[in-house]
């Protein structure tokens, strides 16, 4: 079966570096094959690069990147446990419902969809809740292209609560800074900002994390996603738990490089860059800007499409004449407005250019 | 990076088929993509004819053969269920665990490794506990070469009792009929017989076990593996719930497409015939076949070492100077027997024939 190729300006997947499809084509080895575990280690010493922490416990968990935010709360929370989560948009709300379903109580602490949340109400919440064991909150809300404030949440280290984010959408896009901001648990994808298809989840446990981990009274629910045991396959003991997905570890090795060769904060400014060219352009063709000014995340623009323009055509228009993916929006602003990627190997001049030479010819 | 190229024997991954390793190189598609969504319907209906069933709920699931064996449990169990599990191996030990971890009453009905389970037994365990809400049993057991007879207990089909199959190293390997054998849920591996990388669960569930899940009355623990949820994307609701595994997905419909066009008889037949040829050249080696004759899987042969051999060393003798890869043995097996794999792409008699002149040649 043939198919179209596509510029992927939607919100993930991107374009993956053309050296993580190379990589996708290598020979598959076995799992416990010494290169493999040499290219497992790798991965996991660039991933401590890219989120720059030392974190002993920092894997790709083998599923995509709600698998992630799935393996973060079965590891660290037990039926009863209170937790906090900030909830602007589509992946708080499924922070909530992951927590929900360990049997948590959530603590919710809400803001409009398109504005950022205050970091300060997050705190206060956890002064109101001290016994909370979680305070969680997404980095890059991909369903609204808002930036949440993390450094400030790095207080909690003063506590026993844990800090734990969602950084899907930033890693690679935006600074973070695992370590300094005194992030807990944190976990992301592929297909954002890493320019690899979608298949892993990246993650990564503080100190205090993996003794959380040790110390619960019971099982973590999820055999898949006992961090216990899959830490003892990427690590030293090297002992069997599932068979790792080979080639996309090769995927996530080869696009993690690309992302160190260029260096993070190079990566960063191409994405502010590409950023801020689109968000310039878009209004005089009728778009709006609808993320709060000064959280917009460059990787992830919330386009409000014009009351005359029927965006789902236009969005079939752009995909099957120009081949250009962009997406749509969700919740309120579903059939309202657009959500525009630049990440990873998309992140370029190039694909604004074509995106607003396209958008031009249709609209005029 | 660079590394070899292996000819892969152990127990999985096995070398993925060339189509395969075209298709993971094809360009990356949306997942919400209609191009993307022709290739998963496509995938899905390449599953139903694989496993021969009609099943509507049958998919892909964005984990490894492990993540499938948690699906089917997370979905069909709620807490204070009894399962009853057949255990004669790693795989069979695994399910208990997965299931205790549901909160479940696992009765266990126990074989030594290497032998296969009557299984009477298990239906006679369901007769002393007929309220169990579950039967579950390993097709093919990768940690002892051995072949658990599954039809018969389709006689299950009559009670309210619903009957699971982990058929990780079965599908594509050796007669597997779901519908006409009474499966209400399976789930399988890629890396196995189906010649693709690892990475992907097929999974099918019948009508009733479908109903199991929409009539439960406690939430799926798992939110990442609720099919309720997940089924929602891969039928005609097209409700986003995670980010499908793009490149996998292309992988996994190659390798049935290959699988399909040579015919699942012929496939049984090749890995039959390979199986046949391995195992009637071992023992004038001098290893010994350890599973129980007539119930030997082709495709996962448990072969004891000889005394004096030392079975680490020999292997990575085998790794290092020839390519080839063979899997150590488990449990009470570990360091007296090897695990050799000749499934999908590697059911060859080329295979044979390379591992029986390395064997040779280091053996004399």
């Amino acid at each position: 079966m043939s198919h179209s190729e596509r510029l992927l300006l939607g919100p993930g997947p991107s374009n993956p570096y053309p050296e993580v499809m190379e990589a996708l084509a290598r020979p598959v080895l076995g799992h416990l094959d010494p290169e493999f575990l040499a290219v497992l280690d790798e991965t996991c010493a660039r991933l401590r690069s890219a989120l720059r922490t030392s974190n002993a416990l920092t894997l790709p968990v083998s599923g995509t990147g709600s698998a992630g935010m799935e393996a973060c709360f079965v590891n660290l929370l037990e039926p009863g446990d209170v937790t906090i989560v900030g909830v602007n948009g589509v992946f708080g709300e499924r922070m909530c419902e992951v927590a929900r379903r360990c049997g948590a109580e959530v603590v919710r602490v809400e803001e409009e969809w398109g504005r950022a949340i205050d970091p300060q109400r997050l705190l206060d919440a956890h002064s109101g809740r001290p016994e909370a064991r979680l305070v969680a909150v997404v980095h890059a809300e991909t369903s609204t292209g808002v930036e949440n404030d993390v450094a400030p949440l790095g207080a909690l280290q003063e506590t026993e609560t844990l800090l734990l984010v969602d950084a899907v959408t930033s890693l690679g896009g935006i600074p973070l800074e695992v370590d300094a901001w005194g992030i807990d648990a944190v976990y992301s994808g592929t297909q954002k900002c890493l320019g690899v298809p979608p298949g892993l989840a990246p993650l990564s446990f503080s100190a205090r994390a993996a003794e959380r981990v040790r110390s619960r009274a019971t099982p973590v629910p999820s055999w898949y996603l006992d961090l216990g045991l899959i830490g003892e396959y990427t690590g030293a003991a090297r002992r069997y738990h599932h068979t790792a997905p080979i080639s996309m570890v090769y995927a996530l090795h080869a696009g993690l490089g690309v992302l160190l060769e260029e260096g993070l904060v190079a990566s960063w400014e191409r994405h502010r860059s590409a950023g801020a060219a689109l968000q310039e352009a878009l209004p005089p063709l009728g778009f709006r800007l609808l993320a709060e000014e000064g959280r917009r995340l460059p990787q992830l623009t919330l386009a409000g499409v014009s009351d005359g323009v029927d965006e789902s055509a236009l969005r079939s228009t752009l995909l099957e004449r120009f081949g250009i993916e962009v997406g749509g929006a969700l919740g309120g602003f579903a059939g309202k407005a657009w959500r525009i990627g630049l990440m990873g190997h998309c992140a370029r001049e190039r694909s604004v250019a074509a995106l607003l030479e396209a958008l031009s010819s249709e609209l005029e």
